[in-house]
This record gives structure tokens, sequence and C-alpha cells, in this order.
């Protein structure tokens, strides 16, 4: 498999993910934080996704693309572990996307050891998080990719309810 | 359709093409060029696609993944402009792909119009170019994107052969 057949895969394996998340937290209230705003493209996918609640964003740095850019209140630059640290938000998240990985392998599955703690911190009884690198974390359970996505291409955990 | 969508749906696009031209040009001989290197993913597809020929990349800078970095003898870094007009291939392009957006759609047309005479300078008869752009030139004929691209997503164009 080719570079370019594996990145297709990968992102249709996102993408497919958080259209999952956002059927379980369908019936639920609360904001999305998209850890990882990169250029912005699934930020996009989250606002038509999840039209009428809070997207907080988080990076290191802004490099999203102009139109793709959150308000000043809702986007936290910095180090994610240091923002989610001081993180209050308006009511808990009903889902969180973590798409960490750029920084090679290892050093990705570090970062994503280091935030999951936070992110359950930050996260609603039934929330959902969808990774791109494993967060197991205790009381959270792993659900089932959608159909298509390979495993261990992409994560899903739900906090609190039992394996679908 | 959300930015991520748009991005699948042109990777698919452009893989699409890729396996196109390789179908066409599979009984001819000579190398392929790979215009716009950026991180070596569609260089990786090609060297899938094309195992047995040399292939030629190009771009402004080299920002292309270490696993996909060619030769130094098959690398042209600089404006592609000045090294597309100095190149002296061992043999007419069979193949030549140009994925040249990025810095904004009229600058990405006007680069494409740019470079279309130098491209079929290049280019063998019954050569095909795969382009992000449109790169009409005279004696090239548009070909029919495989199915499920899109109009206008991407590009095939084959030099002195009636349109499919």
């Amino acid at each position: 498999m080719s570079r370019l057949d594996s990145f297709i895969r990968r992102l249709e394996a996102q993408r497919a993910c958080l259209d999952l998340a956002a059927n379980l937290v369908a019936a639920m209230s609360g904001p999305v934080l998209e850890l990882g705003l990169g250029n912005g493209r699934t930020y996009d996918h989250l606002r038509a996704l999840f039209p009428g609640r809070e997207i907080f964003a988080f990076d290191r740095a802004l490099a999203a693309h102009p139109d793709c850019v959150p308000n000043a209140d809702r986007l936290f630059l910095g180090d994610m572990r240091d923002t989610l640290r001081r993180l209050a938000l308006p009511a808990p998240a009903v889902l969180v996307h973590a798409d960490i990985g750029g920084g090679g392998e290892a050093a990705s599955r570090a970062m994503a050891q280091e935030l999951v703690a936070l992110v359950a911190r930050h996260l609603a009884p039934g929330g959902v998080v969808v990774a791109d690198q494993p967060m197991a974390e205790q009381g959270w359970t792993a659900q089932s990719p959608p159909g298509g996505v390979a495993v261990g291409r992409y994560f899903v955990y739900r906090a609190g309810v039992p394996r679908a």
C-alpha cells in the first residue's frame, strides 16, 4: 500500500469515526473539543456535524486555513498540556477529537498518554473520544470502529458506557 | 461538503487519475515526471504503479518524508520553470503528474499555464498528463476522468491521441 493509499484510508477512517461519534452523542448537550486544529479540515467537518454546538480548538500554533479559524474565545494556542489544564468549559464536552500525530509515532503516543487524564477531566459521562492514537483510560470503553475502518487506524472510546 | 470531505475526494480523484494513466501508458517506454514532490505521497504511489521506470521529481524545495526522497540524480529542486527548461531526459516522458496547487487558486492556474509548454516539450507522443489544474495544450486531448471523479476536480490529457 502506497503512502497515498494509506493517507486516504486514514482520512476516511477519521471521518467515519467522527460521523459515528456525532450519532453517539446526538441526544447529549455540551461542547466539542478539537485537539490539534492543524489546517482546520476536521474542524470544518465538526462544524458541519455539530452546527448548534460550541467547538473549542487547541493547537501549539495557528496553522489553519483562514476560513477555518475559530473565534478567539474558542481558540487556545500553546502547549495543549497547559491549555487543557487551565481550561474552564461552560459544560463538560460530549466529544473530544484528538489528532495528535505528526511528530513521529513514539512522540505522538507519548503525547497521547500525557493528554489522556486531561481529556478525561473535561469529558461528560457518556462522552466520546475520537483519536488517532490509543488513549485508554479507566472508565472508558473502546468502541468498535465503523465498518471499513481497519483495527488500529483510528480509535473511538466512550466514557462510562458499555462496549458497543 | 466540509473541507475534509473535499480533501478526501481530491485525493481519491488524484489516485484514480494516476491509476488510469498507468493503464494508458503501460505499453509505452519512458520515464515519469512528478512536478510538485511535496511530502512525497504521490511519488510513493508512482513508485508502486511504475516499479520499473525512472521517476524524476521536481519541487521548489525539499519537503518530502525521508522515505520518499528520490536519488539526487532524479531530484530537481528550484523553480520548476528553470529546472524543466534545463532538463535533458534520457527519453521523452510517458507520464507527467503536475500537482501544483497550494499557493491559491489564481496563482496555481497561472503557474500551470506557465508550465504547460515546458511539459509538452518533454512529453512523448501518446504520453499522459495528470494535473490538479487545467493544462490544455495544442495537440493534447482531454481524457474523461475515471468513474467517480467529478468534472473539474482533477485533469487528464493525452498527447496526440483522440479523446477516449
